[in-house]
């Protein structure tokens, strides 16, 4: 697994601050108060000025800012949209699911606009969304919705360096057999592969797992490994992949450090493996999107929030790869003569209206 | 969780040494070997007395033997069976297949005549007990049957201290939400309870997963939480069982410290995690059978199969398991007039017609 990163320019990040009661705010500003980040990327926040003030001082951080985001500086895409009441830490509510969103939306309108190339958001609340509007099972497909994009998504989980990748997501354990087919499983091995390739990894290896107990047993407790995920191994194989499998799913997990990525069948079959090898971390990936997407595993941590003592950790990883997948990307689109409809970079007005990328 | 152990009398263990190709001989032979288990039960072991000559000379250890059990000594069984043809290490065959079943069935049938109280075997190779005739999907169905029994039955496995039951085993995940019924879910609650009890929990905390992801997130990916395991666990909560849930699988695992027992609705829920917290120690209860029957949750080791190399550690623990399950139901016996319809030990006739227990 060669990692390669040669970025053709500066990844373009839009950064929101996920739900303002939850420690959001303050992840948002450790990345932004560090000049590490500064150096690597363009990130451009979407918040109120005064927000960013208020989450640096909390945690105690410097974050300069200037009309074009560069190493020394970053972009306060500010459109004064704070409401007047304050929003108090720790509590789901109406008006913080809105204010995430707003500043989500925002971003996506930019990613529409060819005006970025990344979306870091910072832990959201779904309740809070939900009351603020956002029925969608998952936000992955509200991102989709919005980019009006309708290919295969997964939501891709990474954790100590492995990334999951599932067919089935947000759906009953009674539909499961129904929706792993040939091409659904090969489907979630392509995307799976494209996003590794994409982060740095040139030929990543990837496991697939079974969807029934033992593999299968030869058929006898299901037959969806033989119809269904061996074909398309077997496809994918014959694309050039480096993929095997299918394996038992209580096993796979055993064998991870052979691979760079594994596709589960649905989603606890993945999420209990990846929850119990750590937290701390952990990134999710909305993969399968025209625009990268990434955001910290954990949720708002209600509990500290406020406090400054979240780690930020998953904030940071996440970060670095949304700068590695957008900064590949990018360059892949500098050889090709353009991806996803976008060949140059687009200006982006600031929210006075200047053109803030020529 | 009070661990209390107050056996009425010694329980009688019949140990059988498992496949001969693999680990198992050399296995029993240590447990054979140590005058602590000895100290603890009647231990009869099915097996020609060459066979524990030899295991004995591998490991190292003297295994004193005499025609009656005791602190002592063990009771080999001997019915001069072994083949004249070798069964080598490291196959997998008819021969050995054969022979492990020989003795497995002989330990049946001592519990069938109510001449033991469990039995505990060492690990066994399906490929080889299916050339040699079991073609049953589970060891568990198997002895089901030798043992005329038709109640509700789970694999129980047991790493660290967290029992785990399963409402579903060995079928596809295609059939999984069919089979996951009030009925179902009490029936595995219940016979966990109750195992654990035996084990010397007097009032054991059960935790029930959710059969869908997120817990079926209110009906929107499923309605069996609502439908079936709710009700299942209300209702044995109105028994007084100490049982709650459902919660999210993918997490309840990380939450495992405040439970004796975990009820999982499919085999590779409970297996993923379990798998993922260790090996080492681990044991399978064959649950619901009227004769207890442990074995440790590995398999035959054929690589390192005749080296003496393999931890004895998990049929430590199957032993230490059995010793003490059957220890308390021969208590409760006792104290009730007898339960599964055997009141009074019965005799043993060795493989001389002798009857060595009185």
């Amino acid at each position: 697994m060669t990692v390669t990163t040669a970025p053709a320019r500066r990844p373009r990040i839009a950064l929101t601050m996920g739900d303002p009661a939850g420690v959001g705010p303050e992840l948002a500003a450790r990345l932004l108060g560090n000049p590490a980040n500064r150096a690597k990327a363009d990130i451009y926040v979407l918040a109120d000025q005064c927000e960013v003030d208020a989450a640096a001082a909390l945690v105690g951080v410097t974050i300069p800012t200037a009309p074009t985001p560069s190493a020394a500086a970053v972009t306060v895409l500010d459109d004064h949209s704070l409401p007047a009441t304050p929003i108090e830490f720790g509590k789901v509510s109406q008006p913080a699911g809105e204010r995430a969103l707003h500043q989500l939306n925002r971003a996506l309108a930019l990613a529409n606009e060819g005006k970025i190339d990344a979306i870091v958001f910072t832990p959201l609340n779904k309740t809070s969304l939900h009351y603020a509007g956002m029925h969608e099972e998952d936000e992955l497909r509200y991102f989709a919705k919005a980019l009006a994009y309708d290919g295969p998504t997964s939501e891709i989980n990474i954790i100590k360096g492995l990334w999951t990748a599932r067919v089935t997501s947000h759906v009953g354990i009674k539909d499961v057999a129904r929706l792993v087919t040939r091409e659904s499983t090969l489907g979630a091995i392509e995307l799976l592969h494209k996003l590794l390739y994409e982060y740095g990894i040139d030929q990543p290896r990837i496991g697939v797992c079974s969807l029934n107990p033992h593999n299968g047993e030869n058929g006898l407790f299901g037959t969806e490994e033989i119809d269904a995920i061996r074909p398309a191994v077997a496809d994918a194989t014959a694309r050039g992949l480096d993929v095997d499998g299918p394996y038992p799913c209580d096993t796979i997990f055993l064998a991870r450090h052979k691979y760079d990525g594994i596709v589960s069948m649905y989603h606890d079959q993945g999420q209990i493996a990846i929850k119990l090898l750590g937290f701390d971390g952990g990134v999710t990936v909305q993969g399968g999107l025209p625009v990268v997407i990434a955001t910290p595993a954990h949720g708002t941590a209600f509990d500290i929030a406020g406090t400054g003592k979240a780690s930020v950790a998953s904030s940071q990883n996440a970060l670095d790869i949304a700068i590695a997948i957008a900064g590949r990307r990018a360059a892949n689109r500098g050889k090709t003569g353009g991806v996803n409809g976008v060949s140059k970079p687009a200006p982006i007005a600031s929210a006075q209206g200047t053109a803030v990328v020529a």
